[in-house]
């Protein structure tokens, strides 16, 4: 009964079927196959405008890809003292970026508010002598299981644009923020102001790709050769393509989501009064002493401690493919903490 | 009739099955997976010696991260004018290992010798102004479709290690040089002096996986974070490794080499006098008038013309699933030619 | 009346009579004239242990040189949140080292302590997922006109060293923190722990060039060719070398870091009340509504607003040469305020 | 009687008076100062345009900036086989770059030609798996003594401009070219299609800065943070400032360089039969037999053997300040061979 991580999950049926049948095809290399070219008609068609797409082999990828499309190696980049970018990234952003660094700023529940953002901006001269920013970066859903709604994008979006930022969304797990907002792919982002999303599969059903939607079209300018030089124009490129396109044209990047929110809901009730953040996503976040952990482990669920929220945080995650069984369980189990 | 590439084969069915049965399982994430973890061992037992194995998403990233392995930012590294790192990787060794040069040595048929290297490094003067020599780089098999035998490598590995430099071998395929010589892995590596090894998948039979070998241990130390901060330390990891060891543990990879030389071998019969390189590997170059590769397309025929080698010259793969038809067919055309 | 920075300070008569000595010279070029030749000697008897000394054209470049020898490019460094390497380098420690990370530590009156180091520390993994320690920069004077004792550096390296970090001081305002201690300069810097030392100048009497010295002499080795390829070894060498020989060997920076924190006593006697952190170098931070500052603005007297301190703090700084006069009459200012 | 390098030489007695009178002053620190502030008016008046000019410490620096300037980190620099950014910069340019590589070009006695630039160019294939050629360099004077003159500089420039290439010029010896050719500086570098020049002093009187001058405003826009972040802009920058503008309005720079080239001629026409190079500004290259060498120097004349011409050849090169008896003694010397 597996809570770690949605990275855990298997894959979707539809994306393994897309895999078998590019298999045996010989095909044009790089991206002249006949999947990779229907990348930016696929996802122009889900945000009902021009978007340019590019398969990664993982979120760090396509957050330091898109990222560098931004910012010059001198470049600032505002982002959550939680966000992914700098917390589990190994400092992806400055070698992709060829040095940008992260301005940090906190913010309740994971995430960031224009109030926030100024209050870091004031005490900055932008002078020569600074780095200089460019860009703020958005998660969504966050790092801390909750997530912002087309509103709260737009404003923050709005504030970066008034000082000249690019706005990029890292969205591993896009679909788990849109499924919970119920509104549009592109009201939660290219309408919002998002320059560049960082599209996530892999945690959703998929297998080893991600995309990079390009919604700005001059940020796409760089972005192929920046993805040949890192390494990332694979010779049959059609196996990342054809597991972006079954995703999203078979529908289930949107039924995985909804399944791992369903399941992190299940939980959220069992456990009210623990919550440490609300629950908007498919993880959540639980006040638990050493003796309840110790005690859940023993029943049998693996989940992290998690330190950044205190000594008494517990995170677990839903997976797309969670067994509702093992979900049942943990509730009741949750329920039954005094 | 397509002889352009070997990246435009199929995927072998044990790589394809390997995929499938990962599929659903829920795993650790990262390289905590079984497949990953079994990656070590199945190089130790091939090359019959302690090796480190890192699945990476390309033959270029293999080759960044390996040469930025051995090294520093100011390193020069030896390489053949035409390798594919000089010709075909958009500048992905200088990204890689942040600002490292190639020196660049010529070389018959695609092959760099003890002399040639000599008479190039006799010209430099080794102080602190210039780039510090730190590595050589071999292609096999070579971009000209020849391959250097386990003295030929040898040879060159004394004559680097008599400078201090570390050895890498671009190893895209690797296997067809093998098959050629009828050694083992490790006498056409390790054993020939290689400190690391881009050990080449995709083009014969992979899907979307190389793996980086280490045989000099102190080299693996910064593998982990570089290629974590490269992007290329996948989530779902598992699905990189159990394609290299489905292909590696079925013995496809050398099946699949022997299929695609034989092929090779079969039209190099028929057009014994336009050869430009001797064949030794899966590719044949041929001297060929604009007349007669007009002709070779009317017929149905795909393939590059060579500007390397020439105004006259052309370039013919043979994939390892390259149908049997096909190549007769090319075989006859070009044994009619005049 | 100039408050605003030391770094406006003029050129030491000694520093400019041995530039004009080495002038009308023919010498050997880059490193090999006789005053570069002595550099290393002269730091060796002045902190009494092999130390390497490298001329470096600014205090930005000393600290991005000092630190990119400490820290691989996926490093992290531990540093003041005021640090002038994270607030006014413009980003040159991630140019410098290819993309090192600061780990930005909070701590009052501009001073790290090893219990602020820990709690920030505690919050780290440590795992391949996250940049990775490798330094702990100290600026010794702080960039809030306070100082570290050697005890005090002992003890954060003692911190550094338990965690495997190399020890970096930012001694821009070496000679002032030396004053203020009255120990020798091996006492607060080599004897207690520190690595490798930005050895200031320009600020103190001298005109172009500061100083890296190194403690630990593993730390030298790739020096040379950093230095090299960041365009800062110059063809002629020798009026760096002779600017900073000149300044050291006639005892003028000690003299003037004398002058400049007598200057600041001065005045903190005369602002007591309004201090904002303790004076122990050339700097005071004091606590000054709008209408005083421009009060003092409008009697002639130049400083800076200090937003880092708060809306109502303003800093001024005492140079080495600062007209007596203009102290006294600031001081006068100062105490007239109500 | 040292015919080493012009590195070796003295220093301009305008430049050493220029740096006096700034000693003492009190001046706002980094660019703010009255002479960093009169750069751009002075060449702008010297090139009769519009020029933006930048101090910086090397000649290395200046054209590893000026150059980062022109091409993104996976461009690519058409440049001399023998160019002193590829042979005696240890890999500046991909450090300042992040990462371009240069395209090395062969050519008679130093020189590129269109003719050499189109039959390299003519290999490449351009596609996103290359480098991508974004500028070329012209040294001038060149590296092996000769120089481009006017023609010559505008068709190579044509040659660039209509492949999209930016154009700088490495100026270490812009002085010594203008003063063999006749001509304006505008002349030789801006009227003839160069976008940016490093404008060289060091070698010609200067003590420890050169200067970037951009004639192509948008190349300007970058250079302010670029030199920050590499440390590049002194607090002190009147020092460097101070001596550009002297040995200019001086026109020192231009008697130094007709010094020196007159010495170079007299050397020639004494060694006529021996020159390897045609003598057009104030070094040559002479074949000379290991004991002829052995002799020169017994009797007290120092020069490199140059290897890069071939085992018997040697470079003498004339300072500015080279003692008119040392010259007529090598010229003698070297009559007297038989």
């Amino acid at each position: 009964m597996d809570f770690l991580s949605d990275n855990a999950a298997g894959v979707h049926q539809a994306v393994l079927a897309a895999v078998a049948e590019a298999a045996p095809a010989c095909a044009s290399g790089y991206d002249a196959d006949p999947w990779s070219r229907r990348l930016d008609e696929t996802f122009s068609d889900l945000f009902a405008r021009p978007v340019r797409a590019f398969a990664v082999p993982s979120g760090t990828a396509a957050n330091g890809l898109a990222l560098a499309a931004c910012v010059p190696p001198w470049g600032g980049i505002y982002a959550h003292v939680h966000a992914h970018v700098e917390v589990d990234e190994a400092g992806a952003v400055p070698f992709f970026t060829h040095g940008a660094s992260h301005i940090l700023v906190a913010g309740a529940h994971g995430k960031l508010t224009p109030e926030g953002l100024e209050a870091t901006a004031a005490k900055r001269r932008g002078d020569v002598h600074q780095v200089q920013p460019a860009a703020l970066t958005i998660t969504n859903a966050t790092e801390s299981g909750t997530s912002y709604g087309p509103d709260e994008v737009a404003a923050l979006s709005r504030w970066a644009s008034a000082r000249g930022l690019r706005v990029h969304m890292d969205g591993a797990r896009f679909a788990n923020a849109l499924v919970h907002h119920g509104c549009t792919p592109a009201e939660l982002s290219a309408d919002a102001g998002v320059d560049i999303l960082s599209f996530g599969c892999i945690k959703n059903g998929g297998m080893s790709a991600e995309a990079i939607l390009v919604f700005s079209p001059e940020l796409a300018e760089t972005l192929p050769v920046r993805r040949k030089r890192a390494g990332m124009m694979p010779s049959k490129g059609r196996f990342a393509a054809a597991q972006v396109l079954a995703l999203v044209e078979s529908g289930a990047w949107l039924d995985n989501a909804r399944a791992a929110n369903a399941g992190a809901q299940r939980l959220a009730r069992a456990a009210r009064s623990r919550l440490i953040h609300p629950v908007e996503a498919n993880a959540l976040f639980l006040r638990l002493h050493a003796a309840e952990r110790a005690g859940l482990r023993d029943a049998g669920f693996a989940f992290y401690d998690w330190e950044l929220d205190g000594p008494d945080a517990a995170r677990f995650v839903v997976r797309w493919d969670q067994d509702p069984q093992a979900i049942d369980a943990l509730a009741r189990a949750l329920a039954r903490l005094p």
